[in-house]
């Protein structure tokens, strides 16, 4: 994502400061992608800060460190997978000091934001939204779902069903492998079908049934995810069953599998809980 | 699926018999499609017999009717979305008689019937499925999956995963409107992003958010459905905790929005639970 | 049980035939309470036949042995924890010899077998309770619940309330022992409060927070019961997305526990789910 | 609860300060119990002050009424079915004050209540606790159960267990309907049997099979409750599917049957799902 910032920045006349906690890791970056390593306060001069970290708490621990020194008039652009709640805090925080704040969270994987076509869903102000839409060089659709923390509630479910989706298809898969289909042919006739999802046509097909579970996306952070989805729900008086157990699953495989596998590997749990290998 | 069987006879010299209750539905078909109506004993001519009924109960009755009468070599491809036990049973006693039995259910809807492109998932005898599989005229891809039930097996997990994922999907829309999100605008992200399944691809823009709700397919016969999911995961010793509850949540809509309703209409369960609109 | 019976035949002048399929343990029997050892084809000679086995697959072998040699009028008691079909499908078969069947299975554990102060749950016809009910010598309260195959399935989902009351406090407890909570503390007021059942009261203070676990009901069947209420669930168009969820996590316990463990060891999976300890 | 510690005071030689938000109740409780109706100020002379509200959102109300006059040495106890969390910060910010808290809700209904037998678990400063032991005149057992925010989380998972022992009820007497068991015969045995809990055993012979759901305890406080709980197991890392479901499904009850309803009248949701009645 600093990457294609970078390269919008080189095309527009712009610059790109880059700041990372590790000083080497932003240095790598400003020599292949043409950005600048800044030191954290340096980000203040931007007219637009971009964060992107594991969790709020990241967020409110930077934020902290940069308080008092935001200048009014800025956009702090958060595309961290964050809680709405943090939002409305950060927000209010930062509009104290005349800085606009939009969660705008991406959806696309590591080869969307290569290519620069992430999907960002974006909450807070339209009109500061339209102030920067022509900024977010890494997106390939930019789509303004709500007030702020909209757009982490929205990618908290997006994640969630994308959970749901993979946990059932998991217990499906488990139950017919008990039975002798083979899965492979299984999947073939799925993904024909009504029953295709995101995770059978892609994950499970290239992750589980390989037996590889290469990580790209840590369980823990999907465990989280799916809290901060059981949270939205919570907040808004709404009742989904569903989603709240399979939440509760994603933290039970986040113990036993390990939060540090790949997300993918949340099917070992349903492989233990059913005797069987879903291969 | 009969209009494509009526064709390919056409086109190889063959015959196509058609059989229905009604004997005007038989020949309104025979006069639209070619095929030739014909009463219930005819069919035993035939050298594959196909049904495709609403349930594995029907299907008994026609094997009743028909008993003593098939002949020898015959191959009957039983369409239904019929029960695995049902399917072992009845190609057990057709066994006897000397005809095989494959259980044959199809997915892709009324349009992928008309185009001659359903998937179709076979188990049985793959020697058999050879033998017919180039009558399979409404077929746009066959795919063998195992023993005598595992078609049918597959068929009910794959409609119990679309409807997990439909429920689901309802599930986090409904919390999303309650914060006021717009759903148009969060689906069109959860599309873009790995939240995407058939149903939020299709169903729900199409049915849900518009509010129509047209019937294509019976809320009832889906709750069926994903009842011989359960039957399939129990009869596996499978645990599947979130098949079994969404399994449970069918059959709640089936009695409160009314099993006549198309299976979009399980997202008014959802709606009610939530006290809000799905819109 | 039997010594209850043996005990009540002596008492009223009767005699009581033992049979098991280890002739030691009957002769055993004998020797400790008065009752007689017998091969299986001489308790057709008995009034009223009593039958108390793993599950309805035993019964089925028996009655299959005893074929054509039960005499008419006999009364046939299964206190087994059955499945209702199989009783519906036996009690058929049984009144075609004009032998009369009742399904009337028993709560109380082996303490109550032993003080004769068991809870019989009867299926089947009401006037035929009453011509056996003086030699139901093992019961504490005999409830005629309904029609036959009704004593098996209250009988499941009294066991399935169990399950599911016991897995609930688990989690509970397994929560609140994360949190830094005394358990001992907790149970202690939950045992004053509304959130008391049997497991709270008895089975997690005795043989979970002891890390005893003592064998006295095996996993495995305990799973079996909870596959059975699943299927009365579902037999009766009956929609129960807790009990559903709570059956399968109980046979996910079998898998991952074992079969062979106290049912009270359910609570390990819980456990392994939580990454912590319930002690 | 204020009867018996007016009654204490006056065996003690102390005074029982009574305030209500509508003053009237408090000049009513004087009269009838001896205690004095106070104003709000007032209270900040006693030296144990007692709270006991709908939800931690109404005491902070009072806290925030009394800011900066509560004296060093008083202890606050709060009997409220608080949040755990709110009990952290209410301590933090009492604390500063020199003022002790204590989360001590109750659970025993308002016949407990009245004869002074409610069990209290209380979170917080053990010492503290022994401090004021002596005045909590309306408990029948008091148990430190851990740090401060444990005595709510207690709480919370004592109704929910209380909860799930009653919805899972709900759905196997719904089963059981269905398939023409008496409900009265099998709430018998389950009683007598291990299927037995405090919703078998008095609330839904009471309550439902009567049809009266009499208002003692409104289901949108329980859902509260369970809501609570489910902030408990996600703050604590915990994994609990069906507590996370059934506090989903008595927010649902609240929706569709209404939160001023009694609690046991979720069960009419139960009912709904099923398309009987339980009675």
């Amino acid at each position: 994502m600093a990457a294609q910032l970078a390269r919008h920045a080189g095309e527009t006349g712009g610059r790109a400061l880059v700041w990372n906690r590790t000083r080497e890791k932003a240095d790598a970056h400003a020599r292949e992608f043409g950005s600048e390593a800044a030191e954290l306060p340096e980000v203040t001069g931007a007219n637009v800060i971009f964060s992107c970290l594991p969790t709020s708490a990241e967020v409110d621990e930077v934020l902290t460190a940069l308080a008092g020194q935001l200048r009014p008039g800025t956009v702090w652009v958060d595309c961290t997978s964050g809680r709405p709640d943090a939002a409305r805090r950060q927000a209010a925080g930062l509009a104290a000091s005349g800085v606009a704040f939009l969660d705008a969270p991406v959806s696309g994987g590591p080869g969307g934001a290569q290519a620069g076509t992430l999907a960002v869903m974006v909450g807070g102000d339209a009109a500061v939204l339209e102030r920067v839409r022509g900024d977010l060089a890494f997106a390939g659709k930019v789509v303004h779902v709500g007030e702020t923390g909209s757009g982490f509630a929205v990618k908290a479910i997006n994640n969630t069903l994308m959970a749901v989706n993979m946990w059932a298809a998991g217990e499906g898969l488990a139950a017919l492998a008990r039975t002798g289909v083979d899965l492979h042919a299984a999947l073939e006739v799925i993904n024909a079908g009504s029953g295709r999802s995101y995770p059978t046509e892609t994950l499970i097909p290239q992750r589980v049934l390989t037996r590889e579970f290469p990580l790209t996306f840590q369980l823990g952070l999907l465990a989280k995810d799916a809290g901060i989805a059981a949270e939205v729900v919570q907040g808004a008086g709404a009742s989904a069953p569903v989603l709240m157990q399979v939440a509760a699953l994603y933290r039970a495989a986040a113990h036993t599998v390990g939060a540090e596998a790949d997300y993918s590997a949340a099917l070992k749990l349903v492989e233990q809980l059913n005797g069987t290998e879903i291969k």
